[in-house]
Parts: structure tokens; C-alpha cells; sequence
């Protein structure tokens, strides 16, 4: 099973039934299976690797020859050995070679996003990742779960065979809980009566119904850049152009977003308004009024995507509140607050796109499943999410201030005010290479370049306040760092 | 809510504050609106709808002249009065344009096909419609769902902080449930290690899975004709083009499929194998040997759908066991058997795809709910799930003795020998249009025409035949059909 698989490779031993190259080859072979390495990735250097693993270079070679052999590395010349892509080309890459896309195109397959979230599910027994991108699992609330879906089963039992159970739910979502939402919604300002809200298994595959309901194949999208690896994954793979708007302490660059909606035309801009990932920033009043008239001036709607809602400050305001709702859908879930694994999301819409919304995820997935709805409904009429969210934030507010002080000492610099789960920050070295050897003293970290389209280098890391807390990980960091500069890795990357 | 609204329409009534033709025009709006009358339908003749209302022809020009002011509606010369589509151009539709795709496109917007499904919810508390496609409610068993689903709280409640509820939960599926599902696949000779085993949100999700992997707008694809009115949907708004294999009470025309595929070469075949929906066929052996050549032959995969496996006779050979999972990516789930509203369904595909069907499952909803997915488990390891699919197949077996009576007294020939949930009968006159009168009289039909790619008309007309039991329906019916055949509504279609 995947999630029994340390994260950490085993030391390499001459004990073994396996000569050290075997077991090189395996640690390796193991990463490409499970994404850590990535279709792409350029494998260490044999010098590197010889010296880390503490065996010679030979014994580096041969490790190497044998993944060769297996189809999973390709050596180029004068360049070292690299992860292969998959076999097939994918669908998204011959769409877009044949709308003669240019825009951002990937260097490699977008695919790579899913080694982040793959390293999501192993986390599970294992030492946090700073790179992860949900809370603790100790910071839930099982009791809580439970006693919603105790309550639910016992509401359903009263109903007999008008159990929601025994029946598809009806295709915009549970009822009960989009009341609950458009209750939630108010508060926020946010003018979404029930019929405006449609429910989706989890926020992702909310975004994935407003993409595929919006836009075709060849369609140019505004992005956040930096901006949350799978979103610019899955819009590239539907075939889409990615215009990425820059974002930096500020916020968007409106200027820059302004001149690729006049050459480029895009029919929506997918961002995150408040506590954005991974930059941590929060639109401000003056920011999201510009950014709505743009939108209107040059015709394109907002995918709104509040995923970080319950760890955000009181009163941040919602584009979708701005708006009143006409041109923004906005977008929450359930993932990063009560439950990763109910997969409860929805989303709000003009009223216009609501039935193209539900036609769109009647083709998908039919219907959602109403009990895990129902349960997060009981959450949140009860007043227990919030009182849950509360109790969240001042155990993050305390491990955001730890991990501070800690990446500050390891010589990292904050690339905007630390806020909410995440921290963006300049390590000075290029972070896709200082995984590598991270990985090997077993921490998971999210280099700066999966938060880019165009996956160009970087010296930026994405860390998670909740996971970068201990000391031991940023030792293993400075060290890290160390052999790299030590090596010569060239000039800091901007 | 619209779950609350009565199938059959009021009688338009003098005592009203509304006039008859506002009454008449609201009735038309909601059911358009609710997608009973779908985008391109064609409203009754003013003199139909006159005597249908018991009201003056002019009372219904002023009816359809409200519709046509507020948009739902369009005149066009001397054919009469239409639904509107919807307003935008759905993005399939451009990249099929876009593509130059002519095969089997369809003449209206294929999201008529969400009628059907749109049907399905609205059945909560009313009156079975013989057109759904779903077991009633009170077949099901809610004891045991909520006996599975208690069990799995409880093991959560032991495993405390690493409780399945609070991660996101293995890419592939819950580990539990993909064991039991190997187990019952080698029960079907199928050979699927739990490692070949992807799990969805129903087994739409997992036919939405392997499209998008393997297919991208332009490729041609082999579906069943008649078949399944939402899978052919999916697929159209995927800007696939469509290929439909003509499939009789002997099954798929093999001929047929052959020239197409030599002509367009296709990438896959969607079909359900065992119970096919409408027909109720099941392949033979020789078929599904000569089939799998074939697939061989013109290098295409097929997609084995294998929703009503519950439903199944014993013995009824899958392609997947003959093929050994080599070139067949087998589908099912629980919807039609346990409970529709878990959305549990499955994939097992051959070793070299399941990494890429992940990625697709990671970048469309991240997960799937793994409670529910272990509560299935927990009906699968126990033998639960066998015997309750026992009961219900008892049960289905008695209401198809007495539905296919009925059906044959109200003068309706079975196109196909009798098996399973569908019955495919010819009532000798266009069901589409012989739907409207019955659903004024409170019954949801599901015409031929939703099961043809092309949705041309058709005298065809699928039941479900455990709600078309009541002889109070098939009244009904044979009552519309004269009203039509009085009415000349021309020589009976093929």
C-alpha cells in the first residue's frame, strides 16, 4: 500500500539480498511510481548522487542504467538522466498543439501538480509535510463529524423510504444544505438564494464544472501566477491557453491582466481573492473594485475561489459580494476546515449559468452524495463549524508565528506578509533541486515552480504554517541548502 | 423546491387571479424550465393544445405568445412553435464546429437527455414514472446501509487521528473497498488486482474518467444505438464524434462496427455488455469474442459498462474476463442496486492506464468520500450485497411477469426478449410526441428518440419494469395513442 511507504528513502545497505545499485535503482523507481519525481525532473548529478548516498559513482551509474533499462529515465547528452513522460501523449497536449496554443505552454506535462497532492494521501502516519496543503489531521474535530452523521442517519431512519438515501438527490445538491450555504453566504455578503447555489464534490470539481461549462478547448483563461499547481494543471489539460496575471504582495498586476485581456480575449479569470495560494494575500476593497470593472469592460466572468474561508479575517471582502453575483461564481468547500475526505464543495452562479452549471454535473457525476451534504448542513445550522473554525485559527495564528521565526532564522525571506495556511517565501536556491535532497531526510517541500504555469525555476517555496513547525526540518533545510551551494548550483535564481 | 412540484400539470381553472392563457403559458415555462420540454422540442398544434385544455385556440396563440415574449419559445414559418435552446453556445457544440465533425451530430442540443435524469429526482414522493431508471425506493434497504455505515464510524472512532474522515484518502480508491471489489471481479473471472481498481463518484464519474483520458475533442468513439441517452450526452459535450453501432435483440451489429471503425478509426467503444439500457441484451460469448477481436484488429479499447451487474443473470460472460483486462476497461457501481445517492462506482483497467485515469480522478475531484466507500466494503465483505441483490432480483422478476402483460395487452411488441430492469417495446406511434398528453396525465416517459445519437423520432419507447406495473398507466397510455392516432398523426414511424 502507498500510504505504508516512508516518505524518506531507506539508507542504503550492503546487507542486504540487493547490491547498493539495486537498491538505488528501487529508491528511485519508487519515487517515479508515486510522482515525487516527476515526468521531466532531471535526476541528481552522479557526483551528487554518489556523494549523498555515500556510495561511488559507479555504483550511481549502474543504478541509473538499470532505471534505463526499465523505460523509466532517458539520458540526453551533456545534460544527465531525466524521469521520463508517460507513454501515451496525453489528450490535453494534442488539443492544444492543434488550437496552436503558445501561451504558457508547459515545458513538460502539467502532470507534475499531482506529485504535491499525491504526497497529500501519504502523509497520513507519517511526518508532516511542510509542502502539504491541509491542516493536521489532530486539528480536526471527529467528534463533530460523527454526531453530524448520527444525526443525519437518525433523520434518515424517521424517513423510511423516503430516505435520502435510497434516492438520487436532486442535481443542484442537497436542499438542505444549500438553505445552510445561502445562510453562510448572506453573512458574507453575498446575495445567493438556494436556487444559486450548486453543490460539487469538493471545490476542485466545483472549478472543474465552471470551466467545462464556460470555456472550449483553445479558450484562454486568466490565472493567478503564482497560483495553485492542479488548477493550472487541470485547465491545461482542457486544452485551455493560460494567461498567467502576476501576483505579488499587492495582489494581481492589473495592468499586466488588463493588456492580456485586450490581446488575448479570455471568457474567465480563476483566482483566489482571500488568502490566496501560495502567496497568502488578500485582495483589498480598492483592488477588487478595479478588478470587477476590468472584468466588465473586457467581458470575462470570475471563478472566485474561497477554499481558505474559514481561515480567513472577519470582513474580507468577496469579489462575489462586490459583484451581488452577476459576474463572479464563487466557490468554497469543506476540505481545509471540517473533512478532507467528505469531498463536499459548491459553488454560487448568476442566475443565468445555474442550469448549465447542474447540466454540466449531471453529465459528471449525477448527482453528490446527500448524506456527507447533509452532515456539513448540520454543521453549520448549528453554529458548530464556526465555533470549530475559531478554535482552528488561534492553533494556526500560534504555529504561523513559530514557523515564522523559524524560516526567518534559516535565512528565508517572507515574499509577502505571512497570513493564513500558507507562507511564500525566497529560500535563495533553486527549490526544485533542493527537494531532492529533502526528500532523501524525509520532508515533503513544494518548490516554487509547480505554483508557476510555465514551471520555470525558482527560489521560492510554498510552506504550510500548520506543517513547518518543527526545528528538525529546517535544520535539515540549512543543510540541504549547504551542499547545494557548496556544489555550485550556480547563481540564486530570481 | 422542485422536488414539490406535481408531474401532471393543474387543470387550467376560470377561478383563478391568473387568465387561462397565463395559466397555460406558466405550465410550458415550468416544464421547460424543468427540462421536460427539452431545447428544440416542438410545442402541440394550437389546435392540439386547444382540446387537450378544454380551452378556445385563441386562448393557447396568447399562451405561446407570452412564451415567445419572454423567450423560451421561437415561431419558425408554417413548422409551428419550438423550445428555445439555451442561450449561450455550449462549448461542445464549438469545438465539434470547430473540428469539422459530421458523423451522427445531433439536429438539437443533446441536453434533452438530462430530461430523463432531471426525471429521476423529482420521483421522491410522487407517482413511479415507468420512463426512470431506477429501482423505487422501498426495494432498497436503508437497515442495512445504516448498519454498514455505523460500522465504519466506529472504526474510525478507534483509529482517532488518523481516522479515514480526516485525510483526503488514497488517489485510487479506499484500499478496503478496492479488496473487496478484486474479490468479487475474480468471482466474474475478471483478473483485477486491487491495484488495477479505481474507485468514482458513481459509475457516470467513471465513464467521464476514461473519456477524458483517453480521448480528446475530435476523436471518434463507438457507442451503442439505441444506448444510454446521458452517456451519449457526455460524450457529444466532450466534442467527441459519435459512432453509433446499430444493437438489436441479437446485440451489436458487428458489420456495422467494423466499417466504421475500418472508416473513422476510433480510439474506444462505450457499451454495456450484460442488460444493455434500453434493450435489456446481454452479449453472447460468440459476440463478445468476435467483438474483442475486432477491438484487437482496429487497435480500439472498449469501455464495458457494467451498471446493472447486480441485475445479471449468473454466468453472464463480461468481456472484461475473456479479454483478461487487457483491452477493456470494466465499469460499474452500486446506484442500481444499494443506495443512488452514496455515488459509489468503480473502474478496473489494464496496468498501463491506471496511473493516467488517477491523474484524471486527482484534476476532477481530488478524491472520492472514503466513508462511503468503506461502507460499501463493509456490504461487499459480508456478503450483505448478494443477498438483498437476491431479494431484489425476486422481486424485479415478478414486476417484469406483470409489466410485460400489461405492456403486451395495451397492443406494445418487445423489440427484445424481456430481461433485467428495461424493457425496449414499439407502441406503433412517435413517443415523443405521445409523451406530452401523458405527462399531463401525470406519467414521465422515456421515448425512443432520447436513446438514438441522432434523436431522430422514434416509435420506441423504454420502461422500467418495476414501475410500470400499474395498469392505471398503461389506461393512460392507450388512451394518449388514440387521442394521437384520431388526431392523424400520420403513418407510424420505423
Amino acid at each position: 500500500m502507498k500510504t505504508d511507504l516512508p516518505l524518506s528513502a531507506a539508507p542504503l545497505t550492503r546487507h542486504s539480498g540487493q547490491t547498493l545499485s539495486e537498491q538505488l535503482a528501487g529508491q528511485v523507481a519508487e519515487r517515479i511510481r508515486q510522482r515525487l519525481l516527476a515526468p521531466g525532473a532531471r535526476l541528481p548529478s552522479v557526483r551528487d548522487a554518489a556523494r549523498r548516498h555515500g556510495v561511488s559513482p559507479h555504483t550511481v551509474v549502474a543504478a541509473y542504467d538499470q532505471l534505463l533499462a526499465q523505460g523509466l529515465v532517458e539520458a540526453r547528452k551533456q545534460r544527465g538522466f531525466f524521469v521520463r513522460g508517460p507513454q501515451a501523449e496525453p489528450a490535453a497536449a494534442r488539443s492544444r498543439a492543434a488550437s496552436g496554443a503558445d501561451v504558457a505552454a508547459p515545458k513538460v506535462a502539467p502532470i507534475d501538480a499531482t506529485a504535491l497532492i499525491r504526497g497529500m494521501f501519504q502523509a497520513g502516519g507519517g511526518r508532516p509535510g511542510p509542502g502539504l496543503g491541509t491542516l493536521p489531521a489532530a486539528w480536526l474535530d471527529l467528534p463533530l463529524l460523527h454526531g453530524a452523521l448520527r444525526r443525519v442517519l437518525a433523520d434518515d431512519r424517521q424517513a423510511g423510504a423516503s430516505a435520502s438515501a435510497l434516492l438520487y438527490g436532486e442535481p443542484a445538491g442537497d436542499p438542505r444544505l444549500r438553505m445552510a450555504l445561502s445562510n453562510r453566504l448572506q453573512d458574507l455578503g453575498i446575495p445567493a438564494a438556494p436556487e444559486r447555489i450548486v453543490t460539487a464534490v469538493g471545490a476542485t470539481h466545483a472549478l472543474e464544472l465552471i470551466s467545462r461549462t464556460l470555456l472550449a478547448p483553445g479558450d484562454a483563461v486568466l490565472v493567478d501566477d503564482p497560483g495553485w499547481a492542479v488548477e493550472s494543471a487541470r485547465l491545461s489539460r482542457q486544452g485551455l491557453r493560460l494567461l498567467p496575471v502576476p501576483r505579488g504582495a499587492d495582489g494581481p498586476d492589473l495592468d499586466v491582466l488588463a493588456a492580456l485581456a485586450t490581446q488575448h480575449r479570455p471568457r474567465l479569470y480563476v483566482t483566489v481573492s482571500v488568502l490566496h495560494n501560495p502567496t497568502g494575500h488578500t485582495l483589498g476593497l480598492n483592488t477588487a473594485h478595479r478588478l470587477l470593472q476590468l472584468a466588465q469592460a473586457h467581458d470575462f466572468l470570475i471563478a472566485e475561489d474561497d477554499t481558505y474561508a474559514y481561515l480567513a479575517p472577519p470582513h474580507a471582502p468577496r469579489l462575489a459580494a462586490l459583484d451581488g453575483l452577476q459576474r463572479t461564481v464563487y466557490v468554497s468547500g469543506f476540505s481545509k476546515i471540517l473533512a478532507p475526505s467528505w469531498r463536499v464543495g459548491y459553488l454560487a452562479a448568476p442566475a443565468g449559468l445555474v442550469d448549465r452549471l447542474i447540466d454540466t454535473k449531471l453529465l459528471s457525476t449525477l448527482t453528490s452524495p446527500a448524506l456527507l451534504e447533509q452532515a456539513v448542513a448540520v454543521c453549520l445550522e448549528q453554529g458548530l463549524l464556526r465555533r470549530h473554525a475559531e478554535k482552528v485559527g488561534a492553533l494556526l495564528a500560534s504555529a504561523r508565528a513559530r514557523s515564522v521565526r523559524l524560516a526567518e532564522a534559516a535565512g528565508c525571506r517572507f515574499l509577502a506578509p505571512p497570513q493564513g495556511l500558507f507562507g511564500w517565501l525566497d529560500t535563495g536556491v533553486d527549490t526544485e533541486r533542493l527537494a531532492l535532497p529533502l526528500l532523501d531526510a524525509g520532508w515533503l517541500i513544494a518548490p516554487g515552480s509547480l505554483f508557476h504555469a510555465s514551471h520555470r525555476p525558482s527560489t521560492a517555496m510554498r510552506i504550510n504554517f500548520a506543517s513547518s513547525q518543527d526545528a528538525a526540518f529546517w535544520k535539515a533545510f540549512v543543510a540541504a541548502r549547504a551542499t547545494m551551494k557548496n556544489a555550485g548550483s550556480g547563481p540564486a535564481l530570481s
